[in-house]
């Protein structure tokens, strides 16, 4: 079995819809390390339902289809995945609790050739369901190890964007918890990679490691921090790339440029180890 | 308005019902502080849902009546309340979900005198709503400070458990999570002195306080590691008293003594503080 281009492109993935509360926005926050320190009360907003505000990367969790690559006729080689690229695009704040649906499809596939891989680009729109308003656009590119050479059309992949070639102008350091991924999951990922010493070594790694999803989840609060002024209405898009594991507990420094108004480019490195986790990052933002 | 002593000991305190999963009780034990060490597999299998364990006390955060003192026609001064001891006897193991029902009811008023305070018992049994089988009863004793001299009958209050004057048997150390508060909440307690400074403040702490179930979670994880091998079958029933606050990040050492068969008597200390803050601690187990 193996990627049909055509048929990928047009598979159709069920909706998906889910009702979540200010306590599992709470525990969003939570997973990414925020009330680590008590006493801050920018943080405290988003882990106490007292006026809390709402991270804006928690929409990537919210109305997950799945994992449609696997369960799906898709023809995709689903144990040789690979996280690529994310992007998140903010059309409204999420309210701390509420019906969202998800609907999910094909953007784009490309072939890298025979023994090179394929790249799988997905797209979920997510919508408030009382209201029908769009909240969020999700994108994101799996890069499909087991896959080149299926016969797609040869063409390149768009480069990613790329961070400044010189010391960052912000940075913003942020703890993670030893607990990080065990509370992370509770948000929906249950990969066991992420809480399972023996399948974590299995994959190569020598523990469980945090979700990448989670590491972009702290940069997109340093992002929040540093440039919004921790307003989330201000946060419009944020986009980067999986580039290394990171390992709960590790303190993570989000590298920040200012190229021009409204517009960052920023890195993700875990410091104790000088890798850069999450690379290739944008966001845009209202100044 | 004050406590009328034989309306107090009749008074209807409705059943309460609770369904929980095991992403339940998973955030029960992450509160506790368990999963702080990645890689203690004894502590895994209580925040990982494979082949999951739950801890014995989170029994006590289950089918919770509310906050009745307040909102029933008690007459009890409820501002001016107190947590006292707290006793948990187990009849089955706890499943990592299903639904339980919680019957709650007066059981003992004592008198101290006027300006003295009052104590007011009261228990709750936890029934396994579909088995009809009881799986738990839980007793606490509530020091009313307002509420001395109500005109109930002048009898002594039993005395706490002591435990031996001699250096403790077995010591068991463990940290909690500068977050333990803001998740303990989460299974139930969303008392803001756990999680405003501004109300902690108020309330004559200088920071928000981990919750006095959450120590007496600790002190439970502790024995059950100890005294129990981690087998959550073992553990038979827990009392203790509170004696102070702890505050989120601290470790906690449980301090042991072992008197006879399957009986230890048990304090929990702060070791930063070198306060005790869980005292007269007694627990009976199976050996």
């Amino acid at each position: 079995m193996a990627i049909v281009y055509d048929e990928l492109l047009n598979l159709s993935i069920p909706d998906s819809e889910q009702s979540y509360t200010w306590k599992d926005s709470i525990m969003y926050a939570l997973g990414l390390g925020l009330g680590l320190d008590p006493g801050d009360p920018e943080e405290l907003a988003f882990v106490y339902e007292e006026r809390q505000k709402v991270l804006p990367t928690q929409a990537v969790v919210l109305a997950h289809p799945g994992f449609w690559m696997r369960d799906l006729d898709t023809g995709i080689d689903w144990v040789r995945l690979v996280a690529g690229e994310f992007d998140l695009t903010l059309t409204a704040p999420l309210p701390p609790g509420g019906t969202v649906t998800g609907h999910s499809k094909v953007i784009d596939v490309f072939d890298k050739g025979e023994g090179r891989g394929a790249v799988v680009q997905s797209q979920r729109i997510l919508t408030d369901k009382e209201s029908g308003k769009e909240i969020a656009t999700i994108r994101q590119s799996t890069f499909c190890r087991g896959d080149g050479g299926f016969g797609g059309p040869a063409r390149q992949q768009p480069k990613p964007h790329q961070v400044p070639d010189r010391a960052p102008d912000l940075i913003c350091e942020l703890p993670t918890s030893t607990q990080g991924a065990l509370l992370y999951r509770l948000s929906g990922d249950l990969n066991p990679l992420h809480a399972d010493p023996s399948v974590a070594i299995k994959a190569g790694f020598p523990k469980p490691i945090l979700h990448g999803l989670a590491t972009f989840g702290v940069a997109g609060h340093a992002l929040l921090k540093v440039l919004c002024d921790y307003q989330p209405e201000r946060f419009r898009r944020i986009g980067a790339r999986f580039t290394a594991p990171v390992f709960p507990g590790e303190t993570l420094r989000t590298e920040i440029w200012q190229d021009e108004e409204g517009v960052a480019s920023f890195q993700v490195r875990c410091i104790d180890r000088d890798v850069v986790a999450v690379g290739h990052g944008r966001l845009e933002y209202d100044t």
